[in-house]
């Protein structure tokens, strides 16, 4: 059992994670603090970058020899394989500490290993202590990593009557700047943002992750995939610049489904092959509907302007939905203004109610 | 100048009307407290139900002699008129009170003038206090009589990508039974329903306000309004059943627009002078497509599911709107959980942003 205090500090390794959210990737964030004998915290670290030294080596350097006999508080299993930086197991045994307390267990195959090497190293170790927060912090990570395929989710921008477009196909701006500058903040803590050719051949949008204010570029761009079967991307299209690396995925490169479209399960392999693990399909609304029919979309955020269309393109075509029963279900997990319009985050349910 | 105490008391008084929210109609919300000449509260009052005593009268009954010399803090002009119960204004200069305090001037002209006839009795008045929040309380109430018009509610349900049907045309039911249960409970406050003849045709809805959990009926019903050109309503439609009453209402009864339509603007004037106040539209998309575009909605209720569709009958259809830039625009007021679904709440705004 975990004491109160090792629990108490865990919540202070959630914290140090979470400075790490979107530029560890490939890798998860995790936070790591450490205890001497007397239970006073000698060291802390997180993760901040792949290629990075992991949160274990930069909180025992700052502990040194007090780390002896002491306790390690990490978010994440201790990795066991020889990486970039080598095993953090094999450091922690060497630097001579007493306990790991651990809240998510390693679920990548290469990684995973840490806790059974420093059990049999003679290291009491302890696993589950706020797990399901730190499952949360890390979900993108280990959703993608448990399915072998990049989290994805679907960001789309509507009116309230759920129009994407007028009639006269203007679809800029239906949203606020300031439900944009969220968009581009967001944009910049994935790994790859995904659209249909149908969205390049109608709006030629530029998807890099920009400062709104003086379109600055963001120092990480995520790469850009157009879901695109014959291979209709014309070669002036501006996500062809060279502001960020592109990918054109044609059925060609990637087989196709029976409809002779780019095979979408494919595709996302490919990417996580390709380490991308957080993604952002930003549509448009028929290769959303593909891919929320073949229920790989793991969120959905919506922003929704005040106002009202009553006419143009719908924000979701085709989901593969004929009855109301059979609707995808969701369930909210927040609603929140941004400037003027509203944004919600839902997750898919499971179970129909 | 009103003192900080009086305005303070004022707070009272909006707390009071807001007790007659929901059964006042056609008359306003009204609440009152008297002051002594020391400054004690010695009577309190609010405007139950049309027909039933004022709240000026509750609160000098209650008062009695102690309101003599005394402070009247009440939130609408005191009436003049001699309506069922004899002006207030009388009641008020015959009490002997020293001074008036009031929100908000009344705007009907049957029964404005209250304030000017205390002045000439020698009763100092005071006019404006807390008047925005006075102003919110009675929206509807105030709106109506001064266009002369309902205050109209356009409410829908929806899915988050704007369906209010499936592919199949299945609509029951989109939202969860708390959000229905919510519709029921606003529909026995309002005056008037409205449905166009479509939704009679597709859905044959009753439209009482009813308890969903018995189905017993509430006290009081709105007058079921089905807005229909050409009396296509069927004889045996549910809507013309006992439980409420209902007013087919025809091009032939009303006069017709350039598109042979029931005239809208026509439709809520005789709405008006059948003493509805409070309307709520409810549906379909096409009947509230020709009432925004005719600039007729006052506030627009929305129940959004946390479900997609990706096809199906959109929620509104042929609003006016061509281009992103003539949107109809609105500003949230209220966001609000109701069970797993999302209410909003919004009015439009006249400056374009
Ligand atoms: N409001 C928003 O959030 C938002 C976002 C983006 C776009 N939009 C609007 O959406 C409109 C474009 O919509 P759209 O539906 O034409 O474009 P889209 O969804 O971006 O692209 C659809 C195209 O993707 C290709 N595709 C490849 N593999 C597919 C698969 N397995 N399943 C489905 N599609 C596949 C198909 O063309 P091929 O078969 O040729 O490959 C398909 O026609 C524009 O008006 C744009 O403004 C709105
Ligand atoms: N989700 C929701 O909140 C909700 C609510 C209600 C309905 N619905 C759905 O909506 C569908 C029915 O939609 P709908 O569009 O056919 O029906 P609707 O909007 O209820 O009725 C439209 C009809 O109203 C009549 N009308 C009379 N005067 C009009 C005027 N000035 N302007 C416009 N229309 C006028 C017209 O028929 P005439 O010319 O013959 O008079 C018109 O066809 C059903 O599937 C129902 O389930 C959904
Ligand atoms: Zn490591
Ligand atoms: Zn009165």
């Amino acid at each position: 059992m975990a004491s109160q205090a090792e629990v108490a500090v865990m919540g202070r390794a959630v914290e140090l994670a979470a400075r790490g959210l979107g530029t560890t990737s490939p890798n998860p964030v995790v936070g790591c603090v450490i205890l001497d004998a007397s239970g006073a915290v000698v060291g802390e670290g997180f993760h901040a970058y792949a290629g990075g030294p992991h949160a274990e080596i930069v909180a025992l350097a700052q502990a040194g020899e007090r780390a002896r006999g002491g306790t390690v508080v990490v978010t994440l299993e201790p990795c066991n394989h020889h990486g970039q930086t080598g095993p953090c197991s094999t450091a922690l045994v060497n630097a001579g500490v007493a306990r790991v307390v651990i809240a998510v267990t390693d679920p990548t195959t290469s990684a995973a290993g840490g806790a059974e090497r420093l059990r049999r190293a003679g290291v009491e170790v302890e696993v589950g202590v706020r797990e399901a927060e730190v499952e949360a912090g890390n979900i993108a990570w280990l959703t993608a990593v448990r399915r072998r395929r990049p989290f994805l989710i679907w960001k789309y921008a509507a009116t309230l009557d759920g129009r994407s477009a007028a009639a006269d196909g203007t679809s800029m701006w239906i949203t606020s700047e300031a439900a944009r500058m969220d968009v581009h903040s967001h944009r910049s803590t994935a790994d790859a943002v995904l659209v249909g050719v149908g969205t390049v051949l109608a709006d030629n949008p530029q998807l890099t992750a920009r400062n709104l204010r003086d379109g600055s570029l963001a120092i990480r761009q995520p790469l850009r995939v157009v879901v695109d079967s014959e291979g209709r991307t014309p070669a002036d299209a501006r996500i062809r610049d060279q502001a960020a690396p592109t990918w054109v995925a044609t059925a060609a490169e990637l087989g196709s489904d029976e409809r002779g479209q780019v095979n979408l399960a494919d595709l996302l392999s490919r990417l996580y092959e390709r380490d991308v693990r957080a993604a952002l399909l930003e549509g448009g609304p028929r290769l959303a509907g593909a891919f929320l029919a073949a229920g790989l979309v793991d969120q959905v955020v919506g922003y929704l302007a005040p106002r009202l269309l009553g006419a143009g393109s719908a924000a979701l075509i085709d989901a593969g939905v004929h009855t109301v029963a059979d609707a995808i279900e969701l369930e909210f997990t927040d609603i929140t203004r941004v400037g003027p319009d509203l944004r919600f985050t839902a997750v898919p349910r499971n179970v129909k109610g």
